[in-house]
């Protein structure tokens, strides 16, 4: 498949005529082929009223034909073959066995959602049965199912180029709602996101939808993304990336005549506890996997570890030390883009120059210009909570370790930090007792809470929760991954004695979809 | 018991020194006693601080303590007996009749979400096995449950004084999923608002729970429930009252730190469609029921018909006279204060103002200096199109009556409408295919979507919405009335590979709490 540099817009190739862009390959330090023409704030008005159009249709489509299109879509992005893998690589600087790892991610996704969409669970239909004798008045027949909130505008994150962009989560979950999507190109990753719009696209019409319900808008600077997430025929929006903008999008939301809401997966540093025993035990072996788990990806993972809090004693000074020597041996790597490996560097240097905070460790220069050169610090409790800026996201290959002169102060340390993503805790049976704790405090910062183990690899399932309080998303109540992200899409509507011939299907007595339903109160599947 | 003008804080009786406030007596237009004390930031800074340090352990009692509360509060409200029926009363001029029901509904909604607490769905516990032996790289083990948000700040409505209010559904439905409450006292019925607060803490008492789970502040002005909604420990919001008002406090909320949902239920004209053959068949019965619908309650509901829409011609005349006649049975009434009075016959003055807009009918004059004039209006499909004030609410016994030239121009109202609570369908079998063109716009414009009634009383049910888009609520993803209503004040934790020891006991192997669970993808109680 060619790149053109086209938008998509509800299924045609759309030459934006705003501004010229071209993708940028952060290795060699150039611009890469072709061209692509950024669209204005009309181009969105026709995506959105496109999408606003077809809703109606693409919701009452039948659930198979839903579950269809993401499988299609999934199979089309296969089609594309190695041309993908090769345009993202050089769009990102990616390993291509990363980017095969995240394609299959990424199908993978596209078919748990489509098994959702079968399943129906998500469709919470509810009977409230008609009680016509009660008194002093009698109940109505109540029926109850939940329904697309509508047309969704979908950002995707530069360090995910497929699993978080164009038929990424966000587009998945939505799609499987029932809503349309116009999703804005990120400026990192161009050629990579044609492919995967074209293949979208190839989809929707593969399955005989309206090829209305997808777009593909390039914008230069901001305007288009605020205007999208300002259009009235937007109903929400998914976004993965800055906390800078994730915040401007939510008050763009917040501003708008109707108030949308905005899924921002935005900025967390996903502290780390390692409990005395579990030091005590294999301290080694979790900075050697510490080191890794920053490194990773060059450091451009959400979940990375940036921050990691440990008593001082013997076994910290041995654990920083083996730390700083397994970074020694970690290469500077290409970053994402030229953006983002200047603000690491940056980011290095403010750090650097916090009051009480020192450089401990270092990973081996050379690389790229746009190469990070991994970075490992230290401080104190006391430093960290007086120097609010030592909490803020560096993205990159680079952590801060914490020093706790005793339980209190760690304890005191978890209550203080920001709300986050992850939150992992290293233990070992005896430190089970200062686990629990801390459990209650980790509930409420994290979204997910792991044990013994490094939160980048973020499993795609039921039970996954990619969310939590402000600032690491706008919306602590969802999750951007795993199949609870549908109900970000989704309302619910009531049905009062309504005739059996206008009902949905989800809620007719005799459950034609076969569906998991709440029956006057009575959990059941009949 | 007695009424000593105090606020409740934390289960302590605090004298508020900002201000003195009396309730106000709108049939004869007095001041009642006693004087209540205002807060200040400092005693909202108090009851916040108390519902922060008792969450984690009012999150993590057992299930059967948080339902017996619920009960305990209803039983507690049953006991205030006829003192609780006679303030309300002479607070809001509604009949005791009314208000005996009302209470009745409000221990009815708080044993509903006892039975809740006790199912145990809403905690959406998954558990997702763990794959040691998958390749490329092992999956963890990974088990969700969804926990409280936070202590949540309530606002209740004047219209319902009891099932809006203190210990109304909003309350009701915090206390269900683990949040502590803290509720700013409706100035228009303190004395009613003191009782409730009273009969819950004694409540939380009665069961053994802290006491700073429960605050009630009372504040003169914004500043009191501003501070509240500012506060770092308000994680949610709960308000039921003007769109004016919850707007503020959605920009108060988007404006903090970290942004809170805020959950308002603000504005609805809940628009009643009467098709053609219906109109043919019975449009007089339609006539007498909207009529009866309008002023029920001296108009003074969310969901009170503020627009019925039909076809021109003899049926609509005949139906319009009916209702013209029934209306001047209805008698002027004293409406809930002199404010609310006051912002109704400002709302009629500005109505008859608009060109193309007739008055069509009026009850009969009389009652109280307090008291709202029945009044139907009427005008042309074009004309509402043309003139957005004909889209405010009204809040009293007043609707409009559009008439339409056409099917098509009725559909094109639909379409034009903002969103709302509810919207009604007047039909008969033959009307099934307008029913179905109009179901689609009406699904995407309201919360509950009526066939052959009216939207006036909201049953309390799991297949209940008492939501709908913006204006209606600020959040169409939510109910405040019914079971669903406890999703507001929940959130997601997903725990992975933690020793089981640690892990919550609803996501434990062995389902001590019988709960329904996805494991493994599979819908289970075992």
């Amino acid at each position: 498949m060619q790149i053109t540099g086209d938008m998509l817009i509800g299924g045609a190739a759309v030459r934006g005529k705003a501004a010229t862009l071209r993708a940028f390959d952060p290795v060699r330090n150039t611009d890469i082929e072709p061209a692509f023409g950024a669209g204005d704030a009309g181009d969105v008005d026709r995506a959105c009223q496109l999408a606003q159009q077809t809703f109606d249709v693409f919701r009452q489509a039948p659930l198979e034909q839903r579950a269809r299109l993401l499988e299609a879509i999934g199979e089309q992005i296969a089609a594309l073959g190695d041309a993908l893998i090769e345009r993202a690589h050089i769009e990102s600087a990616l390993p291509k066995a990363r980017l095969e790892g995240e394609r299959a991610r990424t199908i993978g996704q596209l078919k748990l959602f489509a098994a959702l969409v079968r399943d129906g669970r998500w469709l919470t239909a509810t009977l409230d049965s008609a009680q016509p004798e009660r008194k002093p008045l009698p109940r109505p027949d109540l029926r109850l199912q939940k329904i697309p909130v509508g047309p969704v505008a979908v950002f995707g994150a530069s360090n995910f180029p497929l699993a978080f962009s164009v038929a990424g989560g966000d587009t998945a979950s939505a799609f499987a709602a029932g809503c349309p999507v116009v999703v804005k190109a990120h400026p990192a990753h161009l050629g990579t996101s044609e492919l995967v719009g074209r293949a979208i696209a190839q989809a929707v019409a593969e399955c005989g939808l309206p090829a209305g319900i997808f777009s593909l808008v390039i914008g230069a600077g901001n305007a288009v993304g605020e205007a999208l997430v300002a259009h009235p025929a937007i109903k929400a929006v998914g976004f993965t990336g800055s906390r800078g903008g994730g915040i401007a999008l939510m008050n763009i939301a917040a501003r708008r005549r109707e108030p949308i809401p905005v899924y921002a997966e935005m900025s967390s540093i996903n502290p780390n506890f390692v409990l005395p025993g579990a030091l005590a035990a294999r301290g080694e072996a979790i900075a050697a996997g510490f080191v890794d788990s920053i490194t990773l990806g060059v450091g451009q993972f959400c979940t990375n570890p940036g921050l990691l809090v440990a008593l001082e004693g013997p076994h910290l000074k041995a654990f920083v030390d083996a730390a700083a020597k397994a970074l020694e041996k970690k290469g500077a790597q290409t970053m994402l883009s030229a953006g983002i490996a200047s603000a690491y560097r940056d980011g290095i240097s403010r750090r650097l120059a916090v009051e009480g905070v020192q450089r401990i460790g270092e990973g081996a220069a050379g690389g790229t210009p746009n190469a990070a050169l991994p970075a490992l610090f230290a401080t104190t409790q006391s430093q960290f909570l007086a120097q609010p800026p030592l909490e803020d996201e560096i993205f990159g290959p680079t952590s801060l370790i914490v020093t706790c002169k005793d339980i209190d102060e760690m304890v005191r340390l978890a209550e203080h930090v920001e709300g986050q993503l992850t939150a992992t805790l290293h233990l070992e049976q005896e430190d089970h007792a200062l686990a629990q704790r801390l459990l209650p405090t980790l509930e409420r910062k994290a979204g997910r809470i792991l044990a013994n183990g490094f939160a980048t690899g973020v499993e795609v399932a039921h039970a996954m929760v990619h969310g939590g309080p402000f600032p690491a998303t706008s919306d602590s109540r969802s999750t951007s991954v795993g199949t609870l992200a549908i109900e970000r899409f989704l309302r619910p509507v009531c049905y009062q004695d309504l005739p059996a011939a206008l009902l949905p299907q989800a809620v007719h007595d005799e459950n034609p979809l076969g569906l998991w339903r709440l029956r006057d109160g009575a959990f059941e599947r009949r």
